[in-house]
């Protein structure tokens, strides 16, 4: 199986010089007809490096044109520029199937709407949506094939919910938000109380609020909170199959990876980064800035600015430490059992 | 952006007592118009304070009543209760959106229903449900928009069925059961057989048995059996995100956190609890009232009413304590050369 | 709750041989109307012990019949063949519910079909599929409710997509590949820079390839490239709840265990088999052959044919040693602390 290559509308290598605002470095202007990343590209393509150490590698790749950063001299054409994969970006925008085939403007005839929804400026609603009573829905803002919206569910602008997302009633989400396939927002969370026949559901009243230019991965799942809100504050990035319990707060321009899991009531300030399948247990706090290690198991507040790794997690300093004496575990059982040999025949 | 208030019919705390079978304390008998935790209150809302070390907060609330405890006394008008959170649960339940807004009586005419399908007593279908051949439904059973049973599928009285879930062939739910958005029930599970071309895969002919008052989270997975049937037996609690493997059988009273995986042919006693991320290797047997801590990962049987921690799991007084003297690794690793440094002087 | 049993068609012991390629053993040659677990089986199942070790519970077991190994002697009426559970494989497969039932042949008519979709061939599109522009399906591929493909899809012949399954555009899927239910496949990878107003999405113009024989798990997200592809060579199997990082090329043959993550542009050779909740960070290369630990976290590249275990995982001797050595932690605190007064006395 061979990847696909993605026709472009072909390109001097000066129009792209000019597209991200960089600087063409030589004379050479040859045409590009596609994109690569370094290991795949082929006569014709554009690339980037975004790292000097990478430079070498170009003497391998049949690339035609890289994207460089400021202080690289590559000896391919090339457009010098601040942040080449940021420029990268800029390119791979181009090539992004029309908006219009993916979400074909208007609203299907077969889309469920209720009478008293305000749909009226939504650029595209797929086939098979399901769009409950008194929902509103902003400008611009479209939805694919066979997404629901409980009733009263609020959308702003330019949103993009992708096929099978679902929202529960009341949930509020802000302009500029992306919701990939099959996400849930606004799920009753985990709350039970023990009653006389075992474990009593507690309603769960509160609702989800969505800031600005949020992005919530596929599979994932955002519960409503008991009373008031779960919040995910403006600019948040939220992987794929990633849980987030109810009464969560989580501040702007956090970021974290596939697979983790944020108890009930938990508390995150800004910018906070989390690897892949980080778990915190409820009620935590996590400061502003925190940079949460892959895999780590957060029990207790964690301070504005702090790095953590392990489970549970501690500061990384030390959790790599720890990590490193104890693969010398056994050799210390051996050497502490010589030493007591040693101590016996005194 | 503000949490928006549910808009509540306002009651006298007088009538709370009532309503949760508390007793008012003090002559105050003011209007309770909301409903918040503790941090959240506002003028006309009702709280509660589950613990008595919580109480001094009640100084900077703005609440104007609070469920507490037994042996509480606050200085706000108050209702004293047995359990003040499960009494909030109760007022809550009173703030629920009615079911008709969210569960319209009736079947969606989109619904797509077999002939041969017995659903004469559902309280709902909703738009583009998808009901196979030979299935039963009980009484007041609600379904959501986008459910999808396939044919042969049994479901008791009283169930809710949120958007997107799926329920394959031959599949048995019990009564009062809730499933939550895009949850599988019944998938192949994930058995092979190294056959001439690679893995071949084992069919599974089994089914899902669900007792009654379960409830399954949003995106859940659970695998028919191979043989036989994948058991989750009466009142067990299931959260968001979760797998359980084929022939799985669950005791009563459960309730597993978030992203907790099952491996196949495991057995789960009565009331078992799992953490978030919890990992159980296959043909594990779980005794009745075991606890198991965050992300642990059980390889091999617990006895009942044990307590384990960690990866692989342990005691967890016994977990807690190596984790306790890993944090002393570095310095032990320095105490023993000194102490071989001065051996090698002797 | 009792398990239902499969009404089987019966057939004779002699027959079972037949159909599985097996030796009738003894001159019994009973009717079978049942199959079973050992554990499980009543009169009339057949069943199978797949290990000597397990041969004495046959004892206290009803069944009628059992398949065993080549050296294996059963009391009961036995097949004996080369690898019993793949046989019991191959009867299981005469019981499944007939193909027709659980995806009606034909086109629904409520199946939304972009005109120039070439679906001349397709086995079976149920209820509300959306079918769009430019797709193309193979011979005999069948489709359950609910499933939409995106523009510009393509799939082999003879595959199985189940319910609420979603494929972005431009994906690829080989034949025989079976995608369980809410499966995405193609949805945006994880991939930012940061840009002036927090981070800015990388558009994610690649796509999807998946090979021949290929199975996807329920709710399983596989993220599509950045440019190129993110690749599923044939014959791998990706349990349920799994992640798929943009840029992942996965080899022939793997097989994945639920829950497991992969991170953006790992390298997985051919025959990697993870247990449950493993965890790749990007970039890595993991050898073929290489199996690896439930719960394991791979931080840096794996050799072929290695095995490994534990986060930050390690050759499982050495993790095995070391969690051995784990245990002995505190009574070395206090050896250790026993030999430093011993010292201090001199």
């Amino acid at each position: 199986m061979q990847p696909m290559k993605l026709a472009m509308k072909p390109m001097r290598l000066s129009e792209v010089a000019a597209l991200v605002g960089g600087e063409l470095v030589g004379d050479a202007d040859p045409e590009i007809r596609g994109v690569a990343a370094l290991e795949d590209a082929q006569d014709g393509d554009l690339t980037f490096v975004a790292r000097s150490a990478l430079l070498p590698r170009l003497a391998d790749s049949s690339a035609t044109g890289v994207l460089v950063g400021p202080d690289m001299a590559p000896e391919l054409p090339a457009v010098r520029c601040q942040d080449p994969f940021r420029a990268f970006g800029v390119v791979l925008g181009r090539l992004l199937p029309p908006q219009d085939r993916l979400f074909p403007p208007g609203i299907h005839p077969t889309a469920v709407i209720a009478e008293d929804a305000d749909v009226g400026a939504v650029a595209s609603i797929g086939p098979y949506c399901v769009i409950g009573a008194g929902c509103r829905i902003g400008e611009g803002t479209r939805l694919g094939p066979h997404v629901t919206l409980m009733p009263d569910v609020t959308i702003g602008s330019n949103c993009e919910l992708h096929p099978q997302v679902t929202v529960r009633e009341g949930c509020v989400l802000g302009s500029e938000v992306i919701v990939h396939v099959g996400a849930a927002i606004g799920t009753e969370g985990f709350g039970y109380v023990t009653g006389d026949e075992g474990l009593e559901h507690v309603p769960q009243v509160g609702t989800v609020l969505i800031g600005d230019r949020v992005e919530i991965g596929a599979g994932t799942c955002i519960d409503r909170a008991t009373t008031g809100a779960t919040v995910i504050a403006t600019g948040s990035k939220i992987d794929n199959l990633i849980q987030i319990g109810h009464n969560v707060k989580m501040g702007r321009h956090c970021a974290l990876s596939a697979q983790t899991g944020i108890s009930g009531s938990c508390v995150l300030g800004d910018g906070v980064t989390a690897g892949g399948q980080v778990g915190i247990a409820d009620h935590v706090n996590i400061g502003s800035g925190v940079r949460i290690g892959a895999q780590s198991g957060i029990m207790k507040d964690v301070a504005s600015g702090a790095s953590v790794f392990g489970s549970p997690a501690l500061d990384v300093g030390e959790a790599f430490r720890i990590l490193g004496a104890m693969r010398k575990l056994p050799a210390m059982l051996r050497r502490l059992a010589k030493l007591e040999r040693e101590s016996d025949q005194e």
